[in-house]
């Protein structure tokens, strides 16, 4: 639990400064945030001798005038707790619910976080995956996004998005209908509730998980603060999967958050022809983002596949195309062995045919690529 | 122009042996074809003394009662006239035609190909990529082969695939549409043709581009034939790309022979609910296949980017979502130099706002991802 007097001022700076403010987070690791606040108010009276001569003081220098001008923005005292009369909550770094993984973010972490939702919001990202994309979305794209959602809640996984249309609101309603936890991490206030459309959404993702936001809770969303608040779901969750994004898309700066996090970016295919698809294209192509088609390929790349079945488990069907062969030569590719080697003549009397078609069949099944000569014999080739 | 000598006893041989036999490739390492065939009839009375000791030469003495079984196949010189006078024409290695990047194939290189067709093979094949896919292709499959055969086709790269349904048969389509070269290589004889109801198409190819096969003219296609046959495609092009493929489909096959030849292996992504795109996905999840989506993807990966617009080039739109950012922002950003650095009161003055307003904004634009600080201030950071 973060001391009172700490909570008090990242509280009260929270509405001095923006969300993500470089100036402030470099501040907060030279001095309290109780030093900072001082500094705005004046109330140190060596203030001005205390910031000369290093590069970051002469920023905070020139930062302290804008905080000044909005200290009448910092509500009562009254004001503060009827929000959290209405069922939100405050937490600041220090406090038991605070996920340790937003630390991440440097100098942007999050001065503070206003929840709101039954879900506790440090154990829900453990195992939680960001699931994200445009608002203007395809029937293909919300399908995708609900799936997987769906199936990452009945693997333990939590969803993390915005609270916009489209994929992100597939993601929560994906979640929530397979009984899971879900985060929506919002670009305004709590109470704002942007956007207006989506209210019944937030007030289901309340009673299920957890609604976040970093902004006063009246505070209106503005442009930049989607693309500021897009740090924090890269931040609190093990991964970025972007289900369908155009290429100037909001989502590919989600990909970026978590690529400078050093989280796994996934993005999924889709139709070449649609234009909703092109930035995911474009992130698996230029920018090594992962393909994934289903939540068993996402559990893989975060360290989560509890059940074994991931991109290095078994699928469905193997790539070689077996099912193409003739049956003697399927018996005959059967004693081929991947390691090792073994001689045409033992293969033929394991596979039950004659030497002749033994032969036949491994000529055909090395022109074919599926064995290769070795020092013992045959042994079978792998496609990776 | 090979020697008359060699070019029967490969014709001869052809007869005899299967389709990429490895044996024979190997003898052909160390013999001429027309010793190879001596040893064969017997007319070489020293054969079985040569045939001592080395392994290799312990497999060809193990092959040869099988193509001695087959020497009555041998077509009579007035068949071969009647088949070239058919209109095919017969090439081996050393002819102007031949093709020399299929030395690549080793000891599975064909010993000669029939071709019915006004291209030259060598010539249309110097650019060209293997367009490949399943035959049960969806629509999407389809619409997305024949773009990309014409594409390829508008910018003087031909089209090699096989001559089945489905994304063969479009990807020819396609090339001939824009009026490309393509080369269809057949798993049966030219004169078979199979399947029947692609003749109409082999007829069209036979006049724009070029028929291939290593087969007999009349010989029908057998199943491990199509494999067989696939390491041609693969060999005679500068990259395959598969357009769409199933989990177990045959196209994969080319995709293998292709990596094996050090060739790139392009796939075109689909949708993930499509079975028929999850061979693709697999291939590039799991086996470092290229995404591409387009044609201009394709020429960047082979090299043949003539028009400098590939993945390496300029797209239709950045990665960045500026647009999402507020008129002053972009100013700010736009001045925000790519190397070196700049500060924020230069910045301040290009943008032609004042300090305030510079220090908001490149805070904004460091917290969503677009720009850092450096030494000399400012500048911007890349997604790559």
């Amino acid at each position: 639990m973060a001391p009172d007097g700490e909570r008090r001022a990242r509280v009260a700076l929270s509405f001095l400064a923006k969300p993500g403010d470089l100036v402030l987070g470099a501040a907060l690791r030279a001095r309290t945030a109780t030093e900072v606040l001082g500094l705005v108010t004046g109330a140190d009276a060596n203030g001005d001798a205390l910031l000369a001569g290093e590069a970051e003081d002469t920023a905070l220098r020139g930062a302290l005038p804008r905080w000044r001008d909005r200290l009448g923005d910092i509500p009562s005292t009254a004001r503060l707790a009827a929000w959290q009369d209405s069922g939100l909550r405050l937490i600041v770094p220090g406090d038991s619910e605070w996920p340790t993984q937003l630390n991440d973010l440097g100098d942007t972490r999050p001065l503070l976080l206003w929840l709101h939702g039954s879900a506790d919001l440090r154990l829900t990202c453990v195992n939680s995956v960001a699931i994200v994309g445009s608002r203007a979305a395809t029937g293909y794209g919300q399908h995708v996004a609900i799936e997987m959602a769906a199936t990452l809640a009945e693997k333990g996984t939590a969803a993390v998005s915005g609270g916009a249309y489209g994929i992100d609101a597939s993601a929560h309603r994906g979640a929530m209908a397979a009984g899971g936890d879900t985060v929506a991490v919002l670009a305004g206030g709590l109470s704002f509730g942007y956007p207006q459309g989506n209210r019944a959404l937030f007030t289901a993702v309340a009673g299920q998980g957890v609604l976040v936001s970093e902004c006063p809770p009246d505070a209106r969303p503005t442009r930049p603060g989607f693309l500021v608040r897009n740090r924090i779901i890269a931040a609190l969750s093990r991964g970025t999967v972007v289900v369908e994004a155009a290429l100037r898309s909001g989502a590919l700066n989600s990909a970026r958050h978590a690529r400078e996090l050093c989280r796994p970016v996934m993005a999924v295919p889709g139709p070449v022809t649609s234009e909703y698809s092109a930035g995911c294209h474009e992130l698996i192509r230029d920018y090594g983002a992962m393909l994934v088609t289903c939540a068993s390929d996402v559990l893989g790349h975060v360290g989560l596949a509890g059940d074994g079945v991931g991109p290095a488990g078994p699928r469905s069907g193997p790539a070689t195309p077996r099912d193409l062969l003739d049956p003697v030569s399927v018996t005959v590719l059967e004693e081929v062995p991947v390691r090792g080697g073994r001689g045409p003549a033992s293969i033929a009397v394991r596979a039950g045919v004659d030497l002749d078609t033994a032969l036949r069949c491994l000529g055909e099944l090395a022109a074919a690529g599926f064995i290769e000569r070795c020092d013992r014999g045959w042994r079978t080739r792998r496609l990776s």
